[in-house]
């Protein structure tokens, strides 16, 4: 079941051996191993990854935030970033740079050096280095057991349909996000389309929770990037176990869900393989629960396996591994992968 | 005289104060400040840095060399690398990464993490790491001093002469280089165009050089990947000093200044603002110099300036910042750019 590029790296990682490659596949790399330094890199390039027009001042965070969502699933403090930038003719660098460094200061990141190259295409690469939390240790998707409680720390699916939104025309402009008119009313969706827009375009990472979650006898996790259940399925597998989840903890509220609806879109689908949460997936032993604050909600169970199953009103089924695959194409999906949310995302998509 | 790259770079260093900018602008970055590591990344996109049709294997090597240089001009011990890969439909993964674990291998370099996504254009950006030589210094472009000895590390414009021919459609394929039909004769000729076609597409990054500078009292260095003049001028305005160089140091051998002049090209302007060069220009007290297994050769001195000049048969001339700007267009480009080097490589070129 698994996906191009889980092959590609499952196969690189036995290439690498001997080459560092043991730590290959995972949110990021333990520099020396074992050691103090988590280092992690994330790639955003204009039409890929997000629609031509974007605001340089919103690409920068955009690709800050995802990328910290990394040292956030590992426990790692945040230090170091280089930047590898290409741009277009006439890109502004100027917001982009002032963006990027007013978000490394608010997390206490140092912009240390990058690389500045003409491209026809926006593409901007991002390498951060993290501290190990004092006292705490390092967070990986290999620390599941059986009988752990499974959480999310945060709703997933809302990120995939504020992308669905911008495609359609939605836009973020200064303090304001635009919809286009068929989500402008009722004012109830028009809100939560609101908010998923901003959720899309300005992930929050959850440094906090991966701070805590570091200062654990025992946790694993990693952040859903490519789509929960493909993300569940690279933690069970690391962690050498089964799983099982609850369709009705991924429930949407009544008005997000009447807005995918309108979109065509299934909220169950959307949860499980929209991708871009940019929220933790973690496992914690059965009876420990993470504070409050961080508004976490358990969705399951690591099992002694075999697989990974979900519970929904129909009973339990097999859960795919569906989400993105960076390799995949439209055409050349495999099984378990989504072919609309692999193929890349549209300058001019059909209307809604 | 500032290209429009050097011009923002300096803006940056100043709005990224506090936020790590100190370090923006030189080779590789020192992490904490001052401290044991050193990081660096590059960019390779097909079209702009390469054209398109490279096999994977070369794209793999030339883009750890021109890394490895980088960290070659600072004296650092490879030791770490991470990965951000874009890759169109097709694109043999697997070779690409066999050539580069491979090569990371020979280097003892350690790739310990990466990103992979789809682009329309391939686009390759690796981070290193690099540790400082035990007992060793940094090596930095603001240790030069007035009367220190002007050093280069190895021929430059001969890349550029390669560059110059694959865009006439010479070829690397398997162990030999083809060349199109007016370069290959007479014989002098064609062994001079082979070796420059190898010299661009497989740098030699200058790592045992910048360990023996790692090594001195005082060196300054950088590398020469933009152009010999644009670098010269870097070295020197980070130093606080100026510089005189000799035409007649520059010179090319008999074979490569005819194929020079065949292909349209002013050996002396190749020499000076051709660029990829990855051979290391460094400053030495005088007196000092290399060992000879280095094949080192100086090319004039530092001077307490002000400004840059260049000693020819024709008298001395103020030497213009020459070389690749990497933020100017063909149109824009300023009164010291070299708008051929600027333009992107053309998938196309027109017939020698």
């Amino acid at each position: 079941m698994a996906s191009g590029e889980d092959e590609l790296i499952a196969w690189l990682r036995r290439a690498a051996r001997g080459a560092g490659g043991e730590a290959i596949g995972d949110d990021a790399a333990f520099l020396p191993p074992g050691g103090p330094w988590a280092v992690t890199v994330d790639t955003q390039i204009e039409g890929v990854h997000f629609l031509p027009g974007l605001a340089p001042e919103r690409l920068a965070r955009r690709l800050l935030a995802v990328n910290l969502s990394d040292l956030a699933a590992v426990g790692a403090e945040p230090r170091w970033a280089v930047l590898a930038l290409a741009v277009p003719p006439g890109f502004a660098c100027r917001p982009f740079f002032r963006a990027l460094l007013k978000a490394c200061r608010g997390h206490g990141l140092r912009l240390v050096g990058g690389d500045l190259a003409r491209g026809e295409r926006l593409s901007a690469v991002l390498t951060l280095a993290g501290e190990r939390v004092p006292g705490g240790r390092w967070v990986t998707r290999t620390g599941g057991r059986a009988g752990d409680g499974l959480w999310l720390g945060g709703r997933v699916g809302e990120s995939a349909l504020g992308r669905h939104l911008l495609a359609r025309g939605a836009a973020w402009e200064g303090r304001g996000v635009t919809l286009p008119p068929p989500f402008e009313a009722p004012r109830s969706l028009a809100a939560a389309a609101r908010r998923a827009v901003r959720r899309h375009l300005a992930p929050k990472p959850q440094l906090e929770l991966g701070r805590w979650l570091a200062g654990r006898p025992r946790a694993a996790a990693l952040d859903v990037s490519d789509g929960l259940a493909i993300d569940l399925h690279r933690l069970c597998r690391q962690s050498g176990v089964g799983g099982r989840i609850e369709a009705r903890a991924l429930a949407f509220p009544a008005a997000l869900d009447a807005l995918a609806r309108r979109l065509g879109q299934s909220p169950l689908d959307l949860a499980l393989a929209g991708g871009e949460d940019y929220v933790l997936l973690f496992a914690l032993p059965a009876g420990e629960q993470p504070p409050p604050a961080f508004h976490s909600f358990q969705i399951g169970e690591l099992t002694s396996g075999p697989g990974l199953l979900i519970e929904g009103e129909d009973g339990i089924e097999a859960l795919a591994a569906r989400g993105w695959d960076h390799l995949a194409t439209g055409t050349e999906a495999g099984a378990g992968s989504q072919p609309r949310a692999n193929a890349p995302i549209q300058k001019n998509p059909p209307p809604a």
